[in-house]
């Protein structure tokens, strides 16, 4: 845990560009010490830069990319936290920090995993190509290009993803795909400065426009009211279906873990509900929020929201409905920025490499794998699976049960075990395919 | 302008319960050095002191309180202050500081002006009293209750309140009456903490909830959608439209100092758009927002809202009313607090205390005072009018223009001396009334 604990106090939040440079420095120095050629790459625009390392092995014919990010979610809010964030604390089998299990403690959990192979076999069993970005946790805003820029050195024939893992009941769990994701921030202006509340008559004020604004987005039964958005929903495909029904449904689970007595809607099936696209409130803020209070008109308002796109959405596509839709609402004065834009990516359920995750996630935990088509989050497969590469992700853990985004967010050692073996025998056996 | 430095270097925020105590000394000191029997009296509920002070006058039949509050508004925004807001900084004849005219500055300059009259007539021509509260700022919670108490004491000719002042043109202006408040923070919260958004479709969202409901609040035509929320809004007196058709209509001056080129709904008459109420945003906040992008679910909310009230409306019946609606919208999750609750407050236009300030102030000034019959903002002038008292505020400069909750607060150096005179003349010839 030395190598996780000293990755771990770094406080890389990449939505604030902290401490970026040296975690990808650390990430470098973590592969080169295991015979990587390591590169910390930069990406357009002055992005968080890309290390990118590659390793021969003893079957030069397979080629196998483990996909990782060193980035982290802001730690706040910081007095729920039982331990400081950065400092990776050891309790009841467990490590907690910010980054213990998203995406850090994976990361570490395969090099654990590749030392453990080469110490029995000498070698890598594979050419070895790894990739870790720094802006995972912000929608991998340029990771897009910097793969299209290094496409020659990234055919490969399958990609080992991040998450992944296993179910609350301990069931290895193969997820297929991944949704897309439109971020955007709205701003609304109206006033140089802040106003005295008493000319509330004669002022616009910047809340009451954003909250319009937003009350025109989704309605309270859930449904997205931008003209378009469920254009480009397909419906779950023959063999998406299948899948479903074989899945577990995962609602007693959510509802246990959150205290709830029914989800959204009345949500059953937590796979099916994945199917659907969402539009989330991430942050509001305006005006005084402080202790008591102030009368105030706030000069400016703004929200932080993010779309989860399913099969075949398209964000920027929902970009200008979006800004159409306020538009057309009467609310041009509402500003959108884009902060995130990902389309949704999905691997074929038939592929090989899912077939041996499948079958060493059941020798590993003793259970039969279960294997659903989308997940809820969004990762950038798609820069991989459109371009015919399988993606599977054997990772440690939970997911969000383990606080991934969360204050105290934790790994279990037992985890952590289990996924590294995991990841061992996928190196071994993937290279004799 | 010593005192008033002193004054407003205590940052007595009433909204966050800071330096109360040792404002409220100061105010007690500043009068007793002026021969005031004072007493710095605690409220209900530990609620912020109120400062008592009475001194006798050469006219004992005649009795004349003084308003003020000794407690301020936030200075934040902090970084749009262009000096210190809690160091009284003189600049361009004027001095800035949180307080300089809001109350502080009204404070000290009607102490000047007394200090005069005592200079030359070696007393104080009638009885004074003086109230200064420490809860202005947030809706005086626990005045009400004080002056029931202290109502044996409180049996005055006329109150002299605070605010008031002049127009943009330097016309002195005569507020007649003050609109009622409501209050409230609204709060929603729906999980036990925040959750990661990739599972939208499962988890309800705090900020939604608050979106939605406060969409139901009031709509973009600025009706306010609460069922009998203008039940009690009489249309203005035969005397109050009398009033309205000789005063300003003041929306030029409005549009110029906030660069718009409308006001709200096209509103052309200031005076009479007060004796309209509203429902206006004072802050809003939920989850992240921070800088870039962050993928959470909020598990709470909040909103910070203030309805100006009209004559007959009345703060209890519109909190059971909102409560009510909320309810029957099926926001019953939606927590409401009461903040701050006032009713509006009318002063008899044909008082002859009224008279008196308006010729005196056309002395002053040298021009007609205009003569208003309600103004935008609040203050529990109605404790006073409500017993029969006439309340009257010749005050120091403009009031929002002075940007009096706003960074950079300010007083003219010229207004303060013509408001002293106005005072010192007004205690000399109503004690002969």
């Amino acid at each position: 845990m030395g190598e996780l604990r000293a990755l771990c106090a770094i406080p890389s939040v990449s939505a604030r560009h902290e401490a970026i440079d040296p975690c990808a420095e650390l990430v470098s120095r973590m592969l080169e010490r295991r015979g990587f050629a390591t590169q910390v790459t930069p990406t357009a625009d002055g992005g968080h830069p890309i290390v990118f390392g590659r390793a021969a092995g003893a079957n030069r014919s397979r080629k196998l990319l483990f996909y990782n990010h060193y980035d982290v979610q802001p730690p706040e809010p910081l007095d729920l936290w039982h331990s400081p964030p950065f400092d990776l604390t050891e309790r009841d089998g467990s490590v907690f920090a910010r980054g213990s299990k998203d995406d850090k403690g994976e990361f570490v959990c395969r090099l654990a995993a590749l030392d453990a192979v080469r110490a029995v076999t000498g070698t890598y069993p594979c050419d070895i190509t790894w990739l870790a970005e720094g802006e995972e946790e912000v929608g991998s805003p340029h990771l897009p290009a910097w793969i299209d820029q290094h496409e020659s050195e990234l055919k490969v024939d399958a990609a080992i993803w991040e998450e992944g893992g296993i179910e609350v009941d301990e069931t290895p769990i193969v997820r297929l795909g991944a949704r897309g994701l439109l971020y955007v921030e709205l701003s609304v202006k109206v006033l140089a400065r802040d106003a005295h509340s008493g000319q509330a008559n004669l002022l616009p004020n910047a809340a009451w426009r954003l909250a319009w604004a937003l009350a025109w987005l989704k309605a309270p039964n859930e449904k997205i009211m931008i003209p378009g958005f469920y254009d480009a929903v397909r419906p779950p495909t023959p063999r998406e279906e299948e899948l479903l029904r074989e899945a577990p449904k995962g609602a007693a689970e959510v509802m246990e873990e959150f205290g709830l007595k029914e989800l959204l809607g009345g949500v059953t099936d937590v796979n099916r509900a994945y199917f659907t696209p969402t539009c989330n409130i991430a942050g509001i803020g305006a005006g005084y929020q402080g202790e008591g209070s102030k009368t105030v008109i706030p000069a400016a308002a703004m929200a932080k929201l993010d779309f989860r796109l399913v099969p075949d959405q398209d964000p920027h596509d929902i970009h200008a409905k979006l800004r159409r839709h306020l538009d057309e609402r009467g609310f041009g004065d509402v500003q959108i920025e884009v902060l995130g834009a990902e389309r949704p990516g999905l691997t074929d359920a038939d592929a090989p490499v899912v077939k041996l995750v499948a079958e060493i996630g059941e020798e590993i935990y003793g259970k039969k794998p279960r294997i659903t088509p989308l997940t809820g989050g969004t990762t950038p497969m798609f820069l991989f699976t459109e371009r015919g590469v399988p993606v599977v992700a054997p990772g440690v853990g939970w997911g969000a049960m383990n606080r991934a985004h969360s204050p105290n967010e934790f790994m279990r050692l037992v985890d952590f075990e289990r996924a590294a073996r995991h990841i061992a025998r996928l190196a071994v056996r993937f290279a004799e395919q």
